[in-house]
């Protein structure tokens, strides 16, 4: 067409990027077409170089690793204390959230919650007890995610602690994860006082014993099939686990009645569960653990395994590169607040539950739990939204995981680091939000995106790792 | 403008009724807007001209009807035997569900259950015996409708069965449902062989009395709730009731251990709940029931109080006549068939369990319950689609119903029997589909529309009702 020709025909605007350009478009009656575009994150040329030389091992790699996540088979096999079961657990050792981290870097509700850890061990009475005890240097922390283990919030896990025992059937190995305490004041909030302890003590002097039972009466539970179910019925198993939960319930009540005697006892079990939609959180975070763990050490493959935050740091590993932790800053949340309570009072971003975003689930399954916007915010069309952008940036669609609205399409699953950084949008995120004092305990729940940081230095790392290998 | 403007610019077309003729429009890339519109089915011209000259009553009067609806509170006060407590319910009397019918016009499943019916009360030993005694005239057939009593599918009450009890508590009425037995070869579906009434005996000894302790311990259960939260678990209430049964669950079984002393019994009971996710059916149709019973003979009111099926004719009530049924033929399901059946194998549409989308439920909330296409068939933007069309014939939008993924709008509540005949828009129904003959049960689930017949005749009793009344 010549130059003339096309200054006489309508002129029609294809936009790429910035959204804002079309709106004046909009405004002045132009057509106009939004292309979705934004220029990579900025990362060192020299890893773009790498990375675009390597795209198609890059792909094989990551072929191998979501047939492998995929294929995980998740079931609650059983119980057992923290120390003895968990890999590595000693007398002296705390795990927590996200990232490694020392005392002094610590964020206020983790304190609290080792605080809360130390009184409930007998490692020490009172509170100043505690922080005088953990500052020492006698107390050693580490990750849960170094030791098989998640933890949601603060995330910890001491030794005498009972733990759900979660198998890979598919691949034999195991993830472990704490009871669910509840909402409000409780330890994983960084909640220590009477109330909290005394909790605790029940949880492993009832809760712990009739659950193992029960779970040994049944065998094992699949967990699969069961989270597959709860996203039919309004989860995402994140922030929102009632059916997750009820499902659950309905197949630990008769187990634990046959199993027993104690009828008060098994009465106060179930009540305990169903006072608390949030029970399942802590099978839905073993469980992505698990599935996720079998995916570790892909040469080339730049799908990611962890993310997590410790309330200072946000921490990710990708498959290609095992344990490395890449590590930045972790953002404060908007959320829905609790009634007094604001953003002013927030902790930053904690907790290793963002293993259920890693695994297809949570946020980037919440077009599954329209119903959830009123825990988090927004209007339930923003649900939709959020899970239609990460399969952007995601390797596959989930084989067993859907969204019933969507007609019934496979969750985004698998995050690839690649494409987080080279179309520049970030993993979505559901969370709680813990009050950023020691002591307090939860003061809302939201959502946000993952910082850009730790996926640029993962970025960085995967293409060192590919530079240095021979392919 | 001049005609001759007129020509020269764009011609745009508004399309009117038939979407046809705007498709054909398409394909010639005429811009056009399709407007939804049908013309009224039709009724007689004498009462649509008294119709519209009683517009204003009648909106009235519909307010009034709407106000009663949405202020009802239904809960399960406690269980019972039906001849204990269902109003006029005799030994030789058995209910029914839909409008009146004789052993000569029953359908085969219908005929299928009295017959179980009468061997389960002891009043014959074998199928022959229970035929000739069902024809005899010894034994009196009523709708459970004029009893205060729902039943799904051929809806048999006898008077030894145990029943829920479910108040109205705004208003103090009540309504009456049987215990649901599961899917596939039970009494409802017209089976009566010896393990359907083996069944039906468990129910009586163990599920009734059982379930009554609890009710009890528990003092009443709040049923408006546990729907509004079902609802955000992806239940529609009446083909889909997984969440409405677990929420039921979680609350019942810690009120059964505490209440049931034989662990077994307690176990099988909640067994019995667990293997049945249909459970919650008997409990959200006398919920309907209860509410809009409140609302019956408000002078004026189009309303719909009732819709219901005996598996051979399909029975409408409104508030402004009553008691006083409005008859049309029952139609045959759309349905998924379970494997080895057809259409050909189906009864006609049969039960009283339409009182769920008489009350804004069911059908009218599919859009809660996309995961339903999967058991009804179609695909998950169907259901949005037919919630949508439902809020064209119905008076209200429910104050405690929502379908989270419309933005947690009301569920379209309270069919409008004059926007029915004059948008010409039936209600959308979900049902299971039973075997046409006796003695097979359910095969298979699905969605229809109502017939226009009984709505016609309902629109010409309400004029006759509005010509005849002083106003």
């Amino acid at each position: 067409m010549a130059v003339k020709e096309l200054f006489k025909s309508q002129v029609k605007v294809v936009n790429i990027g910035l959204e804002s350009f079309k709106n004046a478009l909009d405004e002045a009656g132009a057509p106009a077409v939004q292309v979705q575009w934004k220029p990579p994150a900025d990362v060192s040329p020299q890893a773009m170089r790498v990375i675009a030389a390597k795209k198609a091992q890059i792909e094989k790699a990551n072929k191998k690793a979501m047939d492998i996540i995929l294929r995980g088979m998740p079931r609650v096999i059983g119980l057992a204390r923290a120390i003895d079961v968990i890999p590595g657990m000693k007398k002296n050792l705390f795990l927590h959230s996200g990232p490694p981290i020392t005392w002094a870097r610590m964020c206020g509700p983790m304190r609290g919650a080792m605080m809360g850890g130390l009184i409930y061990e007998g490692m020490a009475k009172t509170p100043a007890e505690a922080e005088k005890y953990a500052k020492s240097g006698k107390l050693k922390f580490a990750p849960c995610h170094e030791h098989c283990a998640v933890g949601p919030m603060a995330g910890v896990v001491t030794p005498s602690m009972p733990v759900w025992i979660v198998e890979n059937k598919t691949f034999g190995n195991k993830a472990y994860c704490t009871l669910n305490e509840g909402l409000g004041k409780v330890l994983r909030y960084g909640a220590y006082g009477p109330d909290v302890i005394e909790r605790l003590r029940w949880m492993e002097n009832v809760l712990y014993p009739v659950l193992q039972r029960a779970v040994k009466q049944l065998g094992f539970i699949d967990l699969k099939n069961l989270i597959a179910q709860a996203l039919h019925m309004g989860d995402e198993v994140h922030n929102r686990n009632r059916a997750g939960t009820s499902l659950l319930y309905r197949l630990l009540a008769p187990a634990i009645i046959k199993s027993t005697a104690n009828a008060s006892d098994a009465a106060a079990v179930l009540e305990f569960i169903h006072s608390n939609d949030h029970f399942f959180l802590n099978l839905s975070m073993p469980v992505c653990k698990c599935v996720l763990d079998a995916a570790r050490g892909i040469k080339n493959s730049s799908v990611c395994t962890v993310m997590a935050r410790n309330g200072t740091d946000f921490g990710v590993q990708i498959s290609a590169t095992g344990g490395k932790w890449y590590v930045g800053e972790a953002l404060v949340p908007d959320a829905l607040y609790f009634p007094g309570f604001s953003k002013a009072d927030a902790a930053r971003d904690i907790g290793d539950s963002a293993i259920t975003e890693t695994g297809g689930l949570g946020g980037f399954a919440i077009a599954a739990s329209p119903a959830i916007v009123q825990f988090v915010g927004g209007v339930s069309s923003d649900a939709l939204r959020y899970t239609s952008t990460m399969y952007e940036i995601t390797a596959a669609e989930n084989n067993v995981y859907q969204i019933p609205s969507m007609n019934f399409r496979g969750t985004p699953t698998g995050i690839d680091v690649v494409k987080v950084v080279e179309k520049n949008i970030l993993p979505f995120i559901d969370t709680g939000v813990a009050h950023k004092e020691p002591g307090v305990g939860q003061v809302g729940a939201g959502v946000l995106n993952a910082p850009m940081d730790p996926f640029k230095k993962a970025y960085e790392g995967l293409a060192k790792h590919l530079a240095s290998s021979r392919s």
